[in-house]
C-alpha cells in the first residue's frame, strides 16, 4: 500500500509525434518545466486478494482496464502495472485510485502527473526501489510526457536511438532551485474535454502533414540551444524558442489531415496581447506555450508576474489563473491514503 | 478613355512566398477560381492634361501613387502605369478611379481584381491592343493573384523560372462553360481591416518559417494533380486538394515569426461543419479554402448549394454570404464610366 504526489509539466519544446506507437518513442527531444504543488495528482495503490480483479478509478469514475477491448490508456497502464508487479513478485490485484485538483482532458496534462505519480505509487507499494530513471522509462509507456514529470526542475526527454525504448528517459536539467523565480501562468479558460486524443493526434500528424518533416530535426537543435539557454538562465534566447516552438507543433496539427485545430480566438488574443507586452518592454518578458488544449502557459519570472496578469485581465475569455514556480517532482506521502483501509486489507 | 470591368478569383491551390518580391514571382504555381460578377471592380481610365499629376482614387478616397515614399503597392501600380504609357507613346496625366462592391482588405482578394481590371482598362484606354498574356504579366507586377483574374473559368498561374518573370504568367485550364455548376459559397464574417498585409506575410514566411520549405515542392506536385481532376471534374480529388491546402498554407503563417494567423473561431467551426457535411454525404461534397483572411469560401456544386448553406445557418458568426460561379473575365464596359467627362477632356 502506497500514496504518492505528482505534477504535470508544461513542456517548452514539445513532444508531438511518435516513432513508435506501442512505446511511445518520439520523433524528437522535449524540454519541460515540472509544475508546483498547485496543480497535483494523487494516486494510491493497495495490493490485495479482497477484490475479484484490478481495479483503477480516475477521479472517482472506474476505468475499464481489463478485457481486450479497453482503451489503449488503459492498456499501457494495465502494461506497467502487470510489468512491475511481476518484477516485485507480490500476488493479488491492484485498487488503484487516483484523484486530480484540476479538469482532466483540458490541455493541462493529467495523463503525464497521473503516470508518473502511479509508477512512485506503484514502486514504492511493491517494495522496488527503482530508480528514477527506471520509473521514467515504466511512465514513459504509460503516457509520453509522464517520463518527464518523474523529476523535478526543467527536464530533458532524450528521444534515444533503440529500438526497445531502453534509452528513451528524462533526466533533469536544472534543480528546482536553480532557477527560482522562473513562473508559469496558466490560464484556465476551456475545461471541456478535448474533440481529439492526443494520441490520434501523435498519429495522424506523422502520417499526413507534409510540413511535418521538417519539425522532429529542428526540434532536437531547439533543445539543444534552449538547455544551454536555461543553463545560463537566459530568458531572452529562451523565450523566443518557447513560443515558437509551441506555433511550430500547432502549425503542424493544422497540417494534419483532418486538421487538429486547438488554438482559438482566446489562445490568438493571448498569443497577440504577450507579443505586444514583450513589444512594449523592449525584450521577452513572457512567452506562449500551448500543448493539446487552449489553456494558455505563460512563461516568466516572479518580477513580470503582475506584467503578464495585467495584460491576461484584458482578456475577456480568461477566466481565472493558476501561478505554478518550478516544482519539485513526485514524492510519496507517508500518512495518507485515499483508499479506505477499514474495509480492505493489504496482503 | 476606358472603363473596364473586373471580378476576384479564389485560389484553390494558394499563392504564398515570393522568389522575388519586386516581381511579385512565386515560389510555387497556383490555381484558382474566377469568380463571377457577383463581386466586381470597375476601373475607368482617363489620360488628360487638365490634371498636375497622376491620381488614383480607390472607393474614392485618393492613394498617393506621387513621390517616394508612397506604399508599395501604390509604386507597383505607378510602375505599370508609367510602363504602359511609355508602351504607347501617349502623354498626359492618369486618372485612375476604381470602385470594389465588396469591402477591401477583408480576405476577398480586391487586389486581384483591382489589378487585373486596370491593366485592362489602361491597355484599353492606352489603345495597346495587348494579349491577355502580357496583361496578365503586368498584371503580376501590381499584384500577384491578379495576373489570374486576367483569365475567367480556373486558371493557372505558372510559377515560371526566369529571373525577369517573362514566363510567370496565367493561363486558363478550362472555359467558365465547361464545369457550368461550380461555385463559391463566400461566408461574409469580417469586415475589418486585415492586420498584418499579404505581402509582409509573404516576406516573413519565407524568412522565418521552418516548416515552409516543404510547402513549394508540395504545392507545385497539388497543382498538376488538381489540373488535372479538374479537367475530368473530379469533385472528389479536387476538394481534397482545396482543403487540405487551404490548411497547409495557414500551418506555415503560424509557423511564421511573429505568426499570422487568419483563422479564428469562426473558420474553425466552418472547417469543422464542412467536414462534417462531408462524413454525413459518404463523399466530399464541399471544401472550405481561406484567402489571407477569416472570410470562408466554400467550394461546391449546384445540387449541393442547399446543403452548404444549410450548414452555414448553424454558425452564429456567418452574417450573410455571396454565392459565385465561374466567372468570365474582365471585359470593358463599353457605355460607362466612373470619370464625369463634362469636368475632363481626355487628350
Amino acid at each position: 500500500m502506497s500514496t504518492a504526489i505528482g505534477t504535470p509539466n508544461i513542456a517548452l519544446v514539445k513532444y508531438w509525434g511518435k516513432r513508435d506507437e506501442e512505446l511511445n518513442l518520439p520523433t524528437n527531444s522535449s524540454i519541460s518545466m515540472t509544475l508546483d504543488e498547485k496543480l497535483t495528482t494523487k494516486t494510491s495503490v493497495l495490493f490485495t486478494e479482497e477484490i475479484d480483479q484490478d481495479r483503477l478509478y480516475i477521479n472517482r469514475e472506474e476505468q475499464d482496464i481489463n478485457g481486450a477491448d479497453i482503451p489503449e490508456k488503459s492498456m499501457f497502464i494495465k502494461r506497467a502495472l502487470e510489468y512491475m508487479r511481476k518484477k516485485s513478485g507480490i500476488k493479488g490485484h491492484a485498487l488503484i485510485v487516483s484523484e486530480n485538483n484540476f479538469p482532466t482532458s483540458s490541455g493541462i496534462a493529467s495523463s503525464a502527473s497521473g503516470g508518473a505519480t502511479l509508477v512512485f505509487a506503484l514502486s514504492d507499494a511493491l517494495g522496488l526501489k527503482m530508480t528514477r530513471r527506471e520509473m521514467s522509462i515504466i511512465a514513459r509507456q504509460i503516457s509520453g510526457s509522464a517520463c518527464r514529470s518523474v523529476y523535478g526542475g526543467i527536464v530533458e526527454w532524450k528521444k534515444g536511438k533503440k529500438p526497445d525504448g531502453s534509452d528513451s528517459f528524462a533526466r533533469q536539467v536544472i534543480k528546482p532551485s536553480y532557477w527560482g523565480d522562473l513562473r508559469d501562468v496558466i490560464t484556465i479558460v476551456d475545461t471541456s474535454k478535448k474533440k481529439i486524443s492526443s494520441s490520434v493526434g501523435h498519429h495522424t500528424t506523422i502520417a499526413t502533414s507534409t510540413l511535418y518533416k521538417n519539425r522532429p530535426k529542428h526540434a532536437d537543435a531547439e533543445v539543444k540551444i534552449i538547455k544551454d539557454a536555461i543553463k545560463r538562465k537566459d530568458f531572452q534566447a529562451m523565450a523566443e524558442i518557447i513560443m515558437r516552438d509551441s506555433n511550430d507543433m500547432h502549425a503542424t496539427m493544422l497540417d494534419t489531415w483532418p486538421p487538429i485545430m486547438y488554438l482559438n480566438d482566446n489562445s490568438r488574443d493571448i498569443i497577440y496581447a504577450i507579443h505586444e507586452l514583450n513589444e512594449k518592454k523592449g525584450r521577452y518578458v513572457a512567452a506562449y506555450t500551448f500543448d493539446a488544449g487552449a489553456n494558455a502557459h505563460i512563461i516568466t519570472t516572479e518580477d513580470f508576474i503582475n506584467d503578464v496578469l495585467d495584460v491576461l485581465k484584458g482578456i475577456n475569455s480568461v477566466k481565472s489563473t493558476i501561478q505554478s514556480g518550478v516544482g519539485n517532482g513526485p514524492k510519496i506521502l507517508k500518512n495518507e491514503s485515499l483508499i479506505d483501509l477499514s474495509k480492505l486489507s493489504p496482503i
